[in-house]
């Protein structure tokens, strides 16, 4: 039974508390929010202690464990404390919007042998995964197109996207990164990123889109394109789209159920699609914490990592060069 | 190139006269309705000359074969003159409302050596093929259940049913043909048939209904499905799923495009279903009259024979004793 | 938190103490069951006791409610005595396989006060519960044709299906009860059933059959049909299609994820059904545990009770004289 | 009546003798091609006279229009001509893959007059040409994504591609032409552009691609995807998705039937997409060639005509830019 201390009550800290508290290898040992009606509200949910500050659970030797759910900018300190108490750490992606602070951060922890594993939880998606798992067993021969679909119900409000970073590095980082889940060890190495306020006006104020485009190519010459909207009327639009010599497998959206409909006007029409991220993922954010509590466990290594958070980063931040030079990008790692 | 007279001027009359008109080998010689103006209308369109009586045609020596597409009621009456003539017969389905006058029909015309096509069109749609093709080469296994699902967009007028032999002998009968050539040479042996009239009231006066559902079995143990409705306001539905040992065969319905809509209240929402047999099978209807015409030419045997319309009407025959007894029946064919 | 005993350590009494262990307002008291070994395995994995005899469970004060899920034939013995104990009762579907026994412990219980809830998952599905929901909203206009097919993914062993009671009071009875569920208060009058052995050859020796088709009609004139196969190679197909006069409400199959494949030979291939009804109906289970404690709790009447499992009972009876006979059956509740 | 002379009597020109032989209105008067062979063939199945030179059918005061279906480079040759001689001029795209020959064409035939029709087939596919229509009428609101797929079965042949003009001149130039037909009078500005050699690796040895992906940008903010394969193993890949505020409008693939398999392996499964573009835009060849006729008889402008074919190249030619640059190119039509 491993012991954890969740950073953050807010909507994704309330998924992990309840995964935590729903998995029989785990339990809560404390929440942690600057706002303490929020972590009173969890604490009573799950049965887990209200922390008086980040300290009180990094100084508890019985917590094996930290979930940092706390807002992006905090993430870097809250890492890197835990690092130091030597307690294993899942953070919620992304690491930082700065990548400077991400690099100082990777040197911070470096030696710390603590296991740091990133939220980026569309690679427990079952269906994307088993995306993943043909292309890289060669079911469709040489990878050689992969498209992404990703599209949010409604944008976030305005003063979430004013402190979002821009789009790429908020809501495209996570296409990037299930680009390099689906590509494996063949790198990305040119990026074109293109984007237009179609939907938030006011987002044209501090520079952002909500409307993006962008093309990538690999080192084996895999072409990716990624679009992407802040708003999709008919629900969160989730898909993948491998083709290669042999073939095409593609990852189609989710519904709450099976439901068919055959009227005057429209043949074979479903309900809308499952709402939001919360919905879509509900199965793959159950999913990841059982892994990271195996990675607690049993000395697994992390299958998505802080590097893995680096690079969806550089890959955000080379789209966000792109959007603003009108240019194309070469990649640099590091 | 072989030359044709057509009798009747009707719906069905138009597509056939069109198909003969656009076959390179064929050619419209004459049309005969008791309608001048309907018959005018015709040679108009395709060149043909208005015939001044049935006899006209099976007297001109040039005449090769016949299309008969007039009233059910004078079906047996032509075929069994354009026999004596010695003409090809190719006659819309049904041969007749009544069991007997077929009978009399088949053993005036035996003998004659003229081959008679019968106008079970759905047997030339290329999916329902496909799924007899693939049932017949084994590629389920043994067939063990079939799913007929068959439902007009509208009902015909009043006038029309009340002539119409009933549901059975009208629509079902299509089904009955469809069912006996999915099974090929395994008989029908008993059948069921339940009614309701949900759809036209009046059709309760002479005894008929608009709602129906027959469950067959064959001398194999096959069990049949059909239901019928002369309503679908959702366009013409037809389909089938050939069920086996090692899977299922289906054919699925057909749309004018395929156009696919996702709103805030549906995703997925296709177009309403080719609207009628006219639309739905109209690359049948020109298969069908490619192979009559190659019936003639090349001596080959009907696919679809004066048999098969015969043993059709006696499933129909048994459905409508069901319906009116309320219990199965043991289908005798002599 | 209601406290319950478990009846049935087998493969369906299982999924019975996970759920109720992962339910907040329940906790599992004991679990009993013949083979001992059985109740130790579930008593482990949830804490519950082994209780000794099934009295040990009934006389514990403490217990609100008794959960059967053993064998059927102990199902009418256990739901007297439990009402006799006064506990609330939730049983696993058939009452029993013998009408008379039905109905002597129906009228063993009359006065009781406790509520039976029965095990008809599939009204707990959210597809198929979504397809009722529309009929009985008049989504569809008037209902006019139903179609169920319901096919297992391969026969239970012989030793299984002998003491089943005939495939109609054993598979085909969760059918007759949606048929129920969606008709809400039209009564089913008539009904035909036909059957065949294409499976299990060794069924015949005790006059049961694998495949099988019914067609019933209701008061109001609906026509109804059901169709089952012991064996479906290509998973768990349990469909429903709601025919009306505006149109269609149906319910599809689900898969474990929504992977497509485009190959040289199939395209739009998806992955097989899921397996079997722990699979399909994993969240049905749930929902109706959850709906049997707020019953409990709240003193709320069951939404599926032991009247609609003795009218299922009805049916089922129905169909297998049906299929002796070769004849329809006029379907007498009383 | 109208009277046509054909120029190429190749796969395409086939198509074209074959159409405007079944269409009522148009007499394919003459055939021209420099292999008299293939002319030859053409006369035979077509009652057409072959011309023994491209002369003859332009001084032939009888012939009201030509349809000029050869190669490439003789295209600008022949319409020049055409239009000096005053016949009516339908082009197979390209015009041109030289844009100063395309421009000096455009100057040559300016003030003569004839109406000049581009063959840009996909236009006139239903199901697109009901994706541009709904987009048009506001049905999704404001259009903000197109993605266009758009991938053959199979590559030509070496020796053809090699004299191509490249990807984006042979195959992509459809797409860019669709992409225009979508947007209506909303310009595309930007447009960037990456390929790589994945199926045919001696096509590095041109300079050419057999894999690309296009973004592109309107004036109005519409950002534009395509993605190109010269290989698809399952079929010709033909899809369109237009997403905007209101929803999505898409045109997907089509297949020979509707057949559906379920098997152990998978369900579902349907038959690969039609073939090629014979295949798929088949229906759309009658009708462009119906719309000429139209153009000739009634005085219509041109649906599609020489500026469009210039428009597409100048995007065809930025794309080929851009891929040799690595960079965005802003799009200069004049």
């Amino acid at each position: 039974m491993i012991k954890i201390g969740l950073f953050g009550a807010g909507r994704i800290g309330l998924v992990h508390a309840a995964n935590i508290a729903g998995h029989a290898g785990a339990a809560l040992l404390y929440i942690y929010d600057a706002n303490a009606a929020a972590a009173e509200s969890v604490a009573r949910k799950t049965g887990a202690k209200v922390a008086p500050s980040v300290q009180a659970i990094l100084k508890d030797k019985s917590v094996d464990a930290v979930l940092i759910a706390s807002p992006t900018n905090t993430h870097v300190e809250l890492i890197t404390a835990a690092a130091q108490a030597g307690k294993a750490i899942f953070c919620e992606k992304p690491i930082d919007l700065d990548m400077q602070r991400v690099l100082d951060c990777q040197k911070a922890i470096a030696g710390s042998g603590v296991p740091v594993q990133l939220g980026f939880n569309r690679r427990y998606d079952r269906s994307h995964r088993e995306v993943r798992n043909a292309v890289q067993a060669g079911e469709i021969g040489a990878l050689e197109l992969l498209v992404i679909t990703s599209r949010d119900p409604a944008p976030a409000p305005l003063s979430y996207l004013e402190g979002s970073g821009g789009i790429f590095r908020d809501m495209t980082i996570h296409d990037f990164d299930m680009a390099r889940f689906i590509l494996g060890a063949d790198p990305i190495e040119e990026l074109y990123a293109a984007g237009s306020v179609m939907v938030e006006p006011a987002l044209a104020r501090f520079g952002d889109v909500d409307t993006a485009m962008v093309v990538m190519r690999s080192a084996a010459g895999v072409l990716i394109h990624i679009n992407n909207s802040r708003r999709a009327v008919y629900g969160y639009d989730q898909r993948l789209e491998a083709f290669g010599a042999k073939g095409v497998v593609a990852s189609d959206n989710m519904r709450a159920s099976t439901l068919i409909r055959h009227t005057a006007t429209a043949t074979d029409a479903k309900a809308p699609l499952l709402n939001f991220f919360l919905e879509r993922y509900a199965q793959a954010y159950i999913e990841e914490l059982a892994d990271f509590i195996d990675v607690v466990t049993q000395g697994k290594k992390p299958q998505v990592d802080f590097e893995d958070g680096r690079l969806a980063l550089v890959l955000a931040d080379a789209a966000s060069q792109s959007l603003k030079s009108g240019q194309a990008v070469s990649v640099k790692y590091d």
